[in-house]
């Protein structure tokens, strides 16, 4: 059954601005009493669904992104490493973090990831959350059993799994990770969550008359390849 | 002579987060004692120039963009209003917006241009800034030769400005607007203005030793047109 109280987090381990908002959401959730629904997805598919490139993808922005994520995490008073290697493969980790188990282990596997990521978490001296092995350590370090979450993680019902959910994203809008929904309202990006708690108090300045405003003016020009 | 106590700003009309820093942007360089310098150039060049898609171009980031600017501008106590029609072909306006004129002026006329396209304000009737009779009226109104400007603005020399502009900006790393460059030190977007200001206190936690962490790492994955 849908829970109508739900805040769903859509992430991918590979995105900074993902850990920055992972951070936060647990918080958010419980000042505002909603359930916590997490969905790990892959942000590559996103891309491709859309046909756009990913900051990491843009040699000016890359720079410009660590830039950004390292301020962003200073004024939030978070902690930022980089990984081991940058853009990943994250679907190992994406899927182990979608093996059915309890949330609050769920909860756990997904944070231990994301510190090893971004955190300069170590785990049996790796780093490295595309080595089954390291995925496995992380899984038994927060109670479950490793060998069987990695057994799980490469099934077909996994891979399935995490693709369903990306497609689940896409049709309610999504286009970038992290993307917070409540009600059916989307929220994209770490800098959003002041405004995802302000439409959570019933506070959000973008209602239905302000946004009609916006979506009902006529497209004037469209982007010409060479111009003039 | 270069101007080492320049803050550059990078702008298009028809970015609504162009027109948030805008309003924010000539205080921000009065409180930190520098000297403002405005350069229009062309957004959509930008995103030729790196293969990007701009926001309005996605259609579940065009809706979600709309909603961002409206949030972000009643946080900052902003008023905003849907142009006429968006995107837009801002390239008169940035001529206009280029054309030789006293500093004041300049200030003046892209503050005009802004507001009628981003504020609900109207000249002589008219909200369209695609229009020269619009453009001239908003000339003639911050005390400048309306006629002269326009002549001016439909000049080779105008077009090759923008032109020459935005190949600057992009040389110096620019992938979208606004930007805003102090020192070579280049931020992005309405919401980068605490960085940007955070940087001319002197106080950036992204220094050289904390970026070279994150530039220095390898690239571990590049993306797949078709992820299984």
């Amino acid at each position: 059954m849908a829970d109508d109280n739900a805040l769903t987090f859509y992430f991918d381990f590979v995105s900074p601005y993902a850990y920055l908002a992972w951070k936060q959401i647990q918080n958010v959730a419980a000042r505002h009493r909603r359930t916590l629904i997490v969905k790990p997805i892959l942000f590559a598919a996103l891309l491709n669904h859309h046909g756009q490139k990913g900051p990491a993808e843009i040699p000016a922005k890359r720079i410009y992104t660590f830039k950004n994520v390292i301020r962003m995490a200073h004024f939030s008073g978070l902690s930022i490493t980089p990984p081991a290697a940058h853009p990943f493969n994250p679907l190992l980790a994406l899927r182990a973090s979608s093996v059915p188990m309890a949330e609050s282990a769920r909860l756990a596997l997904i944070d231990a990831i994301f510190d090893v990521t971004w955190q300069g978490a170590k785990i049996d001296g790796s780093r490295d959350v595309t080595d089954p092995k390291t995925i496995a350590a992380l899984a038994t370090n927060v109670g479950l059993d490793g060998a069987k979450v990695l057994e799980a993680a490469s099934s077909q019902e996994m891979k399935d799994r995490v693709r369903i959910e990306t497609e689940n994203a896409i049709a309610q809008g999504a286009f970038g990770v992290p993307t917070m929904i409540a009600d059916g309202e989307l929220f994209w990006g770490a800098d959003s969550i002041p405004h995802l708690e302000a439409y959570l108090r019933g506070e959000d300045p973008a209602n239905r008359e302000r946004l009609n405003m916006f979506t009902e003016i006529p497209v004037g020009a469209t982007r010409q390849r060479s111009p003039s």
